[in-house]
């Protein structure tokens, strides 16, 4: 019986009875955590051998000789480029190899428009006033920090099934001083979403400023479960056949294909935005390292290689994503006091609790025995205007942790709702 | 006999005599390099055992249980700051670990400084009108070229057998605007100069800037050549007990003790700076590579490995140095038109040559088969204002290479003087 046709005493009744099954929960004294966007140790066991392909026998030097272990080579080794080209299905020369976080490429990106202009053409925009960014919500709180840090105002637009909701986007995007854009478009971060070919079309074709870029954070762009495959346009082609060929840079690492501390992180560009991104890192490093790229072109070879990979550590994911998702359909479908996504890929599951009782529910959990994602650290600010979305990041914990964990939370998420609808 | 007491007659003989070697050099054909301040492979090759202490079956896990493969300890490893601590003489908790650039860590540094300010108190630089840094030269050419990115004026300051000339720094940095300095303390690139105790002290205690900051380059920090070493005092705690102990940033790295492409960066900082730094990084990055930290600190375990390991560098890099000064003393020194550092460790030889001819002698030796560090290289803006030095970098050929380059430059140094002398 969903909640909202209960009586005041069916709910009482309810509540008693979700209390007690809360209060038996706490009695365990668990201590877990579902916060954590962070692969689990098997994940990391999975890429192990990746330690074992560069070593004092295999040699150092890349197919064309180059001495991976000296100076040189800095925008990445040949083969890198083209194992990352075959990835994000560009071409290996619109690919720039960086060092172990494609976060930190794009601060420095960000970084690079904020104080020198978006191209040789254009103002910084650190002198253009106050300038915005479009922020898809819910959404990756690092991207949100970085311009939270640069003082970048942060104008929120809803996720849709099918993206950001490009009505609104494009409507925004007329304001001159909106200069950016945050878009994880692949298995969005948090709700799993894959942005529609219409929507990735109308990213592209949108009027918006000279020096306005979309951040294609394509974390995710080859993290699908179940075995099943979403598929995302490339955004660079699109921004090209629009006529707005330096649009968007894209970025994306192996930071959940191999190792999330010791990974290779890249960014795809157009010529131009290429050559002034290039120009930059010349002043910035002598270069990153290729000993590394090295590493990861050895162990996985090509693209089947990683998709191989790619399926194992699905095969460690999924059970830890139908854990959640089966144990949130049986228990909160029949109430409606909850929404969630059912992603293809990824890292989290979104799930939008009663509004106005996520905060509550936060503490609930966590005076029970599990951390949450902080409340709304999806939202810009750390502000989500209803008090309703709740990251839940399934990977590190293991299925039985989870289990328990997802037991607890829909425990919560009933306990703060019926209080909500009793008072 | 020295050229400037020669006649005409005799210089024109000796010119003859001087041009007829070079043509004998021309005709070899030579293609030799003398501007890469690279380690050799035989370099490289010293530390190719640091590819194989971290495997499969050697674990990834820091001593307290740090798992290097995944996210976290954004700071670095506590044995590696520990490692770090010992080779700068500093506490470890004022060590951060970065990636494998210290380049890119001053750089990060100095764009924090730039554009939110050298500390919470302080306005950012970009915001204080035409600021300035002071440059010791000859210096370091990627250190002139972020500033000149960022458009930030640069003042040269002649550097002297011991460091910087002081009355001159101690008049520049009263002006509010400077807000700088590059240091290259120990084994300076390119004189090898070591900065004396004085000149750190003064430096510690000159009146300044609240928000001025000494970039302290310690990039040859245990460099030394022929056995000997030179002492720095460490500037982080002169600057304490000077009273201004946020004044100075030290960086660090293994790029000329392990791998140039793969090595370990660092920095060191008073806690205020510390912490402020830290903050920025938060926001930039989720973490540096941890596994190529373990990697380091597995490998040479403290500071005694570090120093073997030092010791043999030296031993194949001093006869490099060798070949080079002693061809410099046996055939320059009678003539009196050069002079030359002879320095105790570091990467460079510097070498002013008469002035107005740098140029002239980097175009000879082009001609000639030697590729010569451009001329000035070791200058703000690329510019030598007395067209006369010379930067010899010499790790990177072989012995026998140096020899017959060495040769070439000394033939070439001789015509070009005799040229002017003439003139």
């Amino acid at each position: 019986m969903k909640y909202s046709e209960m009586s005041k005493k069916e709910l009482l009744y309810e509540q008693e009875k979700v209390l007690h099954q809360y209060n038996q929960f706490k009695a365990r004294g668990l201590n877990l955590d579902m916060s954590r966007g962070k692969p689990s140790s098997g994940q990391i066991e999975e890429a192990i051998g990746l330690l074992d392909v560069i070593n004092s026998k295999s040699g150092y030097k890349s197919k064309d000789g180059i001495n991976c272990l000296n100076y040189g080579c800095p925008d990445g080794l040949p083969e890198c480029k083209k194992l990352f080209g075959e990835i994000l299905g560009v071409q290996s020369d619109k690919i720039f190899v960086g060092g172990n976080s494609s976060l930190n490429m794009m601060f420095d990106y960000i970084m690079q428009c904020y104080t020198m202009g978006a191209s040789e053409k254009n103002e910084p925009w650190i002198k253009q006033g106050n300038i915005k960014f479009l922020c898809p919500v819910p959404g990756y709180d690092r991207h949100f920090t970085i311009c939270e840090y640069l003082g970048i105002e942060m104008v929120n637009v809803p996720m849709t099934a099918t993206g950001p909701d490009m009505d609104i986007v494009e409507t925004l995007v007329k304001d001159p001083l909106v200069k950016g854009m945050f878009c994880v478009p692949k298995y969005s971060n948090p709700t799993g979403v894959t942005y529609s070919d219409e929507t990735v079309r109308r990213l592209a074709k949108m009027e918006a400023a000279s020096d306005f870029r979309i951040i294609w954070d394509n974390a995710y762009c080859i993290h699908d479960l179940f075995g099943k495959e979403d598929k995302l346009l490339d955004m660079l082609s699109e921004c090209e056949k629009a006529g707005n060929p330096s649009r968007a840079v894209e970025f994306a690492s192996t930071s959940k294909v191999s190792f999330s501390g010791a990974g290779v992180a890249v960014l795809a560009a157009n010529e131009e935005n290429l050559a002034y991104i290039k120009k930059r890192y010349s002043f910035q490093t002598i270069g990153f390292d290729k000993i590394n790229q090295l590493r990861h072109v050895e162990y996985f070879k090509n693209l089947a290689g990683v998709k191989r990979h790619m399926k194992s550590l699905s095969e460690i994911i999924s059970p830890r994503f139908e854990a959640v998702l089966s144990a949130l359909e049986k228990e909160l479908a029949p109430l409606d006091i909850a929404e969630w996504t059912k992603p293809n890929g990824g890292y989290f599951i979104s799930l939008d609790v009663m509004p106005g009782t996520a905060q509550r529910v936060y503490e609930l959990c966590k005076e029970g025995g599990v951390k949450l994602t902080n409340c709304g650290a999806t939202f810009p600010y750390g502000k989500d205007p209803e008090d309703k979305n709740i990251r839940i990041a399934p990977t590190f914990p293991t299925v039985e942790e989870l289990a328990d964990a997802t037991d607890l939370l829909i425990i919560c998420v009933k306990l703060a709702a019926i209080e909500k609808l009793l008072k």
